[in-house]
């Protein structure tokens, strides 16, 4: 990627510490998804898009900015990225799944704080993301006290525009939610200088729910066993669904399913039949956070759902189409967002249904919770979990871990433990 | 307090537990408050309210549930005390500052959690608190993920009903609000079997702002120098001031607020004039969690104002008396909360603003913002507060820790060299 140089300088990366990264990345991605045994033709594209992660993308960015286009950036699956596309900008997720920056970023956050949070802010401050130095504003929601106060920090550094994300599914909650929807579409309008019709606005959401119906055909074919895909391969696509450019990715994931299809057909899947079958639920796994998927994979069992904003929680949800009136269209966007089943709501039973569900659906032997150390709505959440998961007699496993390595070898050690009991 | 032994075992604590408790305040409370200089009598009846914590104030409360009344616990400053006590009802708050239980909080609760959440839940679970035992139901709010997400848990134990707090001030939020308050008084006048009428609240409306008037007053001879009454005084009647009786309370504080007038007449004081004057900020400091107050003033400052929920958030702002139908009191209880500077608002400008006015009319030396470890919205929302008196060129020092004792030299140390740099 030594041809990027350039460009990474012009947008004021640290070259020293970008490099470091460059250089970390793909042996972990050797280690990690290249060794997989019979993996599906069709993850070329998205292998070829991790190498490319900093290069390619990045590119195509600017020569949309260079257009005119703008490139917002968001950390959650609130944000309503049709707007984004009606208006004719790139919305780009920007969570992050490695440490990076941390004394940087421990000069403005606590110590004990979420990772992702602190991986975020170091990757601005450290700035070492080209997704991050490519926004020309990044929309933040109140969905955990830190981020809601980080996003107060990060506007000293790059234009925040925080929703209010309702902590319950009231009525009222409904239309304050609304109104925050409204608001987000003025504002886009204001930051692209294009204004938003109904038909911009309707095919904008025909394409990303296009996306969502791709990722929801590959999560159907996991249903199968033996499972045609790895968990850690279609992790990796649901983490790409944030940033890749829509009808492109939309049409490689249908490509993939093409194919996983046949596969289906003729019972073959990356790990034997009856390999034991593990359901994944918890924090959102930003990229390259492959650390627990990678460790259950290799330790005998194979992940069949991701009940994830990065997983699930992305694509199950799709904006109803029913309507025409921008009005219309924007009560369907408002009303995607709460039908998530993020812990930011209280209670959030309808989590806890979709697992009971999930754990039928996909036939699992077991499921993991894996929340990000500090981090309180799915930490405190995970007990709601574990008493109806044990009421249902579903084994159950509680992690709470962070993006270093060094729990490694005692999450191998317990992870190994509970696919042996649930085998 | 031995003849309270009944009662509590009428009331199922677990009396081995309790009496542990029982053992431990005494010599803190004669060590951190009798051994202080020059104390005000008035403080009297707030070492005997203390004395009596879990005797005479628990008694009172069993005979007004003898004769049909309701008692609601609380966790927040949002929550209205007027429409409990409207409805014939006591409210009680229950945030508490000690580790207790915390072998059975940590059996529904992650180890990394603000402890005061794991207080309320280990009194809770571990039944040591006489006035949790005593509450019909508590009411919680969504002012913090973690409290958020333990009130589901919580409500395992006890009935809970949960305000939604909005996260900013907008006009929808207001609505919302309203709407929550509204909500309440409904909630309120089922659990008690009481309508509340416009004049039941009205004039609870005055009491609790009588409340709040004597608790200003205390505040302004704060602005005194020499300080007329210790912080650590001050920090306790503020603490008390959320479960004592509202009338007898307001009494007390104002025959306290006489003697201290003739004291400031006198040019009298708790330490020397000039002594290094501290603004305490950050997370509420529940009943016992007096350490860092005791550090400070042990260490050559003295503590003119607490800009947090146990202090100047709790009654600096009033419920308007300008109405007199429902809806209108309604909407001045819930105006009041708005007004609050809490962190669960985004961005909460107005705290800073309010730091700064409040450094000026007490002549502050310096600031300590004091969070609770894990607690989110402070210890990100420090930042925003460094940032601002660093412009100002006021000191500040910022602590983050808990309710153990193992961090007390390492705490003494800074705040003693903090305390040097400001004299």
């Amino acid at each position: 990627m030594s041809n990027y140089n350039e460009m990474w300088r012009s947008l004021g990366l640290n070259m020293t510490v970008h490099d470091q990264l460059m250089q970390v990345l793909p042996p972990t991605y050797h280690d990690v998804y290249l060794m997989q045994p019979n993996r599906p033709q069709g993850m070329e594209y998205f292998d070829f898009v991790v190498n490319e992660i900093h290069g390619l993308r990045i590119q195509e960015l600017q020569e949309h900015k260079k257009a005119g286009g703008k490139v917002i950036g968001a950390f959650c699956v609130f944000v309503p990225e049709e707007i984004v596309r009606a208006a004719g900008g790139i919305c780009i997720g920007l969570c992050s799944g490695i440490d990076i920056g941390t004394a940087e970023a421990e000069k403005v956050l606590p110590r004990n704080i979420c990772p992702l949070i602190k991986s975020f802010m170091g990757f601005k401050l450290g700035k070492v993301c080209p997704y991050f130095e490519s926004c020309d504003m990044v929309v933040g929601e109140t969905t955990c006290d830190g981020k809601k106060k980080a996003f107060e920090i990060l506007n000293d550094y790059i234009p925040v525009h925080v929703m209010e994300t309702p902590h319950m599914k009231k009525s009222r909650d409904r239309e304050l939610w609304l109104e925050e929807v409204k608001d987000f579409a003025h504002m886009v309008e204001k930051a692209t200088g294009h204004n938003i019709t109904a038909n911009d606005l309707a095919k904008a959401i025909k394409e990303v729910n296009g996306k969502r119906q791709a990722l929801q055909r590959l999560a159907e074919l996991r249903k199968q066993d033996p499972a045609p895909i790895s968990g850690k391969d279609s992790l990796l696509i649901e983490q790409i669904a944030m940033y890749d450019d829509v009808t492109r990715f939309t049409a490689k994931v249908n490509e993939l399913c093409n194919e996983l299809e046949k596969k289906v057909q003729a019972s073959k899947g990356v790990f034997p039949s009856r390999t034991p079958r593990v359901i994944v639920t918890g924090t959102p796994m930003a990229i390259p956070n492959w650390k627990v998927p990678h460790i259950i994979e290799t330790s005998g069992a194979v992940i069949v759902a991701e009940e994830l904003c990065t997983g699930l929680r992305y694509f199950e949800n799709e904006v109803a189409e029913d309507v025409q009136t921008m009005d219309g269209l924007l009560e369907n966007i408002a009303g995607r967002c709460l039908g998530v089943n993020c812990a930011v709501f209280t209670p959030n039973t309808g989590r806890i249904e979709r697992l009971l569900q999930l754990v039928e659906d996909y036939q699992a032997d077991g499921v993991i919770h894996c929340a990000l150390s500090f981090c309180d709505p799915y930490t405190v959440e995970a007990n709601r979990v574990e008493n109806v998961l044990k009421q249902h007699k579903i084994p159950l496993l509680k992690i709470e871990t962070g993006y270093d390595q060094e729990d490694t070898g005692q999450l191998k050690t317990r992870i190994e433990a509970f696919i042996e009991m649930i085998s």
